[in-house]
């Protein structure tokens, strides 16, 4: 099925060698596995049905309950067991596993109340009542309450403001009602942008205090019957989670660039650079509909409308709102749990396998899910490490502590490692939350061959595809409507015209962050969902087993499915004859962007023209409403013309050296510099990174992917040229794309050199 | 202000007049008025100003007010007693007035009744309460309680579907689903497309009764604060209205063709083919909230969601329904009111303007803002009269009967007056609504240079540029929204490339429908919106006086600029020494249309062959969930080639005649042939009509535009070839191809002979 589309072009190494022929390292039965040779992809293939008979959707389960039973956020009682039993079954396993401790800066509520004043007086539950048929929900003893970690303390009165989404578009939409949200607190709806971004930009607004709520537009009755009945957010469900300034840096606040060990260089928490400034604090729509619909001011515009049963408005001179949170401010240990198989033949080279363990109550589909199946994975690798099997390279798996806070597990361990890892780790695989449905990726795009081939060896539960089709057929189909948008059209467009499933871009929301963006170590994120409806609940206490064995992963079918993913790319990283990387889609990739950057430039310089034609004529004057309070938009300069020649001229030599070191590494002329090649390549992610990092953020060195300073989460891909085009400072614009042009051409030298070792 | 954009090209002789200079009929100071020479121009201005001096806004408050008193509906006193005062005042302004009498049949209510059954039991209300603060709302004696009319009767019990807004794609998605209507009542929310289709469709489908709703998402508190506090509809507001089957023709249904006078031919009830054949109902959201909670089945798709705060589902096998409707199928008389100021030159030539008189309820906005305002161009034009002046052509002034339930006093009108109207009417100017705001209008292409110079002398009393910029400008911000949808950036474009304000295509929902589109006499529908919020109570109870003067146009201001509009046009009609029509836009606007019907039949081929892939991989259930019950989308054959050479053929050349004969008469010979060109352009419609009507509705005859068989009021652009398409008709859409061609070089022809004339 799905030949036609899928034979034609991977754009990788494999298919070189299926073109070209008699390949040394890749032809097994048509089905030409990347950096093996055809004998070792057959013993390979063997070795993967061993470990996907290992794999026990049972023992997924019976751990997913045992580690969910009880509230496990960091620094509680449940987490530190959690580590234990982890520890104690990698061990078990016959893993080389041991508990690396990193004390970090972790607040938590030591008061916190949220009322309204004037003619409806409310004061804000801020708790989440059990749920009858949920007996986890009735287990809270020891749950955080409502509660932002990072966020400021403060005690603070003042009329509200409704922001809709908090993002910079809604900031300027206020602007131009005539309503300011300074001296104000802001009230303003999860979703569209990363959580911590919102009392950002409202403390950046002048803000003096931040509610967060869960509209149940978003996921609530807007989205599907609530939990008990269905698994949408019920009235009384709140969102934790962290609002630490995660876009500048991720990991302890107090050591930045450091492991969070002891006698590591802290400083001061006033000078912490990633601590917000105002107090916030999240409420469900039980609470926040008292808030919302006495607020008075102007009607919000028709896009900020959330389900609640009124009229939305935007407030600024309506009754006044009282927010004190206060904190304690202490220490709490992080538990990473590691486990080592040492490599047969080329122990140094490092292939790394992760998730968190941490959750924000119970956990149970984030992360419990993605850990339950990682450690499967560990599990029945183990029990092939008993039969004999050993992997050429060095395996580590790693459960991740205090990841909900800040990738503060991962981000520690990583910074503390920073070294060994940029000379040893060839890959970083990481999961998260798994829930019923398609696979979804993200990858560095010299992984994206190796994801491919392993998701098509890995049959989908539901169907009987395998997983790579099906996730090309959902994007194709999506792609029919009408309606779909322009990520989905892009999708669909590499999927038709490169026979490959869609793969995103690495932003932040996981641990992957400090090894793909920091270190510059290749990586991979995995994760199944679109079916399952377990986000429904996403970082409140009905977060169950209970709810994830109803709505999320009925049977843990998914659960083993990860598994078989995560294991085949953990197997076949540690195993290949050569690193699994190819570079085509790299160049591929890149090259498109660089075309989406001339697009945007010449959009933003459309869009300002337009606008000064505009303003100029006084049309947003006549195209208003005079009885409403309101002003045109600013004016903005057009922008200046920005030189892609260097990235041009890097993206053009690349897909030239991309294609020479697939092809060479499809037919090395021997096997004599196939570790040399390897020593060479696993460097290769990190030509593109620049030590000084993005502008304002010199943590994050990818100049490939990152999170937006203004998404948060959300990637931005060629971040230094794109994310200075976008906040039109254009003299940036012009320096990273220099800085991006020398990392291209360093990848590039790189290459060369090892296709110069494969063909000699 | 705006004279960069707007001096470019008005695509009329206006322009061509200014280009080549000394023109005989079109330059007066720079600002060439439409078949005008420039002294007459000169004078023509004078009137205007004088005409203008005579309109008063506090008359227009007062007419309101005493004739939304009481409801008005067809064979309601007040209406009588509204069409004898409006004969009355006529007279009295010195017109020759007199009511024209038809006697049509108009079903209303005997018994209504639905009730839910189940566990959650319900009796609709049916009712709206009065609203305080709101003394009309109290005047409910005699008033229509919520009715559908011309429904079909019945007593039926069955489960509920609910089926979105009831338009053929919800009935595809419901297939979809796995959801039937068979056999079930549907209830199905306003919006989206014309009522009448609602329950149309439902039967079509096989369902036996039909409840529509308003959903506070598309009227309520989704879209503002609900009166009495804002404008929106209250909780118990419901839309009362026609379910005639307009879309076949429009008028009583027992006279089809004819005048409803004593002897015309009437055929049998049952052989009628616009009624209804099963029974429908209106509710409001506060009745219909109880039908749809516990309806069951499925979850409806996102886009079905409105604003209740509730998880919509689908139903189909929830609780029963009972509804019951019983009418009486009584013959109701109709009063036009027509008044008529004969002309001095060319008394055979008609210049008809009107407005219905009949409302729902009290109609204070619909229609009686549109009927106050004409009636106070009767007033100051009857004044003029009395200062001397006479217009060169007849005018005629219509206050129309029955326009809610049917066009049935225009419609029975245009048909008595049927071969009167074809060789003596240049032009019927029609409005209904009107509210604070921007100038909206729909016009015959050959109109759009009379409309907009029309506009651009009038003065918008909220800004005080001319209501043509104003109307510019407010597509053109909309246009800069990167949200904006195709039809602003369509209106966008030519107001930017043509600097024309934006016109909309004729559909119907109001009386300009006889005349444009079955006559083939050339009109204008005017009404200003987009500020004015009394479209919120749109047929309903609360549609007052006290509502209109507070939402839609407080003092009145823009009845006057409706009354300053709607006069211009008639006056320079009247007035004009040739015939104020202009060819180019016709050639433009349909050059553009064959353009559009291309890539229509390119992008049905594309998504035909793209789904039918699909579909041999199993695509669609790969990408689907399998614990819902769901089917993939039929195939659809690709289309075939169609030849649209003849289309293109007869463009071309329309382009030459029009611009040939645009620049003759600028410019004729002399004036020795212009009531010969008068008399031969006043047809020059009805070229553009077929006798044999469009594909199974003879009636419409116009070729260019006309109300969609499956859009109700929205309009659709060569008719007979596009609906086809979408059909795929493929036969019935090459058939037209060459019907349209044909009417296309008629009007060449016309022009060609009329060109000729003009240069001798």
């Amino acid at each position: 099925m799905r030949t036609k589309l899928l034979s034609t072009a991977l754009g990788s190494s494999l298919v070189l060698a299926a073109l070209i022929g008699a390949p040394s390292l890749a032809e097994a039965d048509g089905a030409a596995m990347l950096g093996f040779t055809a004998d070792h992809a057959a013993s390979e293939t063997a070795a993967e049905a061993r470990f996907d008979s290992g794999l026990s959707a049972s023992d997924i389960d019976a751990r997913l309950k045992l580690m969910s039973a009880l509230p496990n956020q960091v620094g509680s009682p449940h987490d530190k067991e959690n580590a234990e039993y982890t520890l104690a079954q990698f061990k078990a396993w016959g893993w080389d596993a041991h508990i690396e401790v990193f004390n970090v800066l972790y607040p938590t509520p030591k008061f916190e109340s949220l009322t309204l004043e004037g003619d409806h007086p409310f004061t804000a539950t801020l708790t989440e009542p059990p749920i009858p048929g949920d007996a986890s929900s009735a287990r809270q003893a020891g749950a955080l309450p409502a509660y932002l970690a990072y966020a400021g303390e403060g005690d603070v009165t003042a009329p509200l403001v409704y922001v809709n989404y908090g993002m910079p578009a809604d900031y300027a939409e206020l602007a131009r009602l005539g309503v300011d949200v300074k001296g104000k607190i802001v009230i303003v709806r999860y979703g569209a942008g990363w959580r911590g971004l919102k009392p950002k930009l409202a403390y950046e607004h002048g803000a003096i205090g931040c509610i967060i709520y869960s509209d149940p537009a978003d996921d609530g009755y807007g989205m599907a019957d609530p939990y008990p009945k269905g698994p949408a957010r019920p009235e009384r469900g709140l969102q934790r989670g962290s609002v630490l300034d995660m876009a500048i840096e991720s990991g302890d606040p107090l050591t930045p660039g450091y492991g969070a060990v002891e006698g590591a260089p802290r400083i001061a928490r006033a000078d912490a650079k990633t601590i917000l400034k105002i107090p916030a604090v999240p409420i469900s729509w039980g609470d926040a509909q008292h808030f919302l619909e006495h607020i008075g001011g102007p009607q919000a515009p028709a896009s900020w409308r959330g389900a609640l049963p009124f009229t939305y408005h935007v407030g600024g001179d309506g009754p006044k709102v009282h927010l004190v949170v206060q904190s304690n401010w202490d220490e709490k240990p992080l538990y990473d749990v590691i486990a080592v198989m040492k490599g047969a033949r080329e122990p140094d080279q490092w292939v790394i396998r992760g998730n968190h363990r941490d959750g924000w109550v119970f956990g149970a589909q984030d992360p419990l899910s993605g850990q339950s199946a990682l450690m499967e994975e560990a599990k029945s690798l183990g029990a092939l490490a008993k039969t004999g099997w050993r992997p050429a390279r060095t395996i580590i798996y790693a459960s991740w502590d205090g990841e909900e806070p800040g990738l503060l597990g991962s981000t520690e361990w990583a910074e503390a490692h920073d070294k060994e890892l940029k000379s040893k780790a060839v890959v970083y695989v990481n999961s998260d939350t798994n829930d019923r449905g398609f696979l979804g990726a993200e990858a560095s795009y010299s992984l994206e061959s190796l994801l491919n081939q392993a998701a098509g060896a890995v049959t989908d539960p539901e169907t009987g595809v395998d997983v790579r089709d099906r996730a090309i057929a959902a994007v194709e189909v999506r792609d029919l409507d009408p309606h779909a948008g322009p990520m989905v059209k892009a999708m669909a467009r590499v999927a038709r015209t490169e026979g490959v499933m869609p793969v995103g871009d690495m932003g932040s929301g996981s641990d992957y962050t400090p090894f793909v963006q920091h270190l510059g170590v290749a990586s991979i994120n995995i994760g199944f969902g679109g079916e399952g409806s377990s986000g429904g609940v996403y970082h409140s206490v009905y977060d169950t087993y209970e709810h994830y064995t109803r709505f999320g992963d009925p049977g843990m079918k998914y659960g083993v499915a990860l598994a078989e993913v995560g294991g085949r790319l953990i197997m076949r990283a540690a195993d290949a004859d050569l690193d699994p990387y190819a570079y085509t889609p790299v160049a591929q990739t890149v090259g498109r962007e660089v075309q989406e950057l001339k697009t945007l430039l010449a959009d933003t310089r459309n869009h300002a023209e337009t606008q000064d034609a505009l303003l100029k004529e006084d049309a947003f004057k006549l195209a208003a409403d005079p009885t409403k309070s309101w002003s045109p938009p600013p004016h903005a300069d057009a922008p200046p013309t920005i030189d892609f020649g260097p990235l041009d001229a890097a993206t053009q030599r690349l897909a030239a050296s991309a294609k020479a070191y697939d092809a060479a590494a499809a037919h090395p002329a021997s096997d004599a510099h196939l570790e040399d090649v390897d020593a060479l390549l696993q460097r290769s992610e990190q030509d593109l990174t620049d030590p000084a990092g993005l502008p304002n953020r010199p943590w994050y060195q990818n100049l490939i992917y990152a999170p937006g300073v203004l998404t948060g989460y959300g990637a931005k891909t060629l971040p230094g040229v794109r994310e200075a085009i976008e906040g039109a400072r254009w003299a940036e614009a012009q320096d990273y794309v220099a800085r991006t042009a020398k990392a291209l051409d360093a990848l590039s030298d790189r290459l060369d050199k090892a296709t110069r070792l494969l063909t000699q």
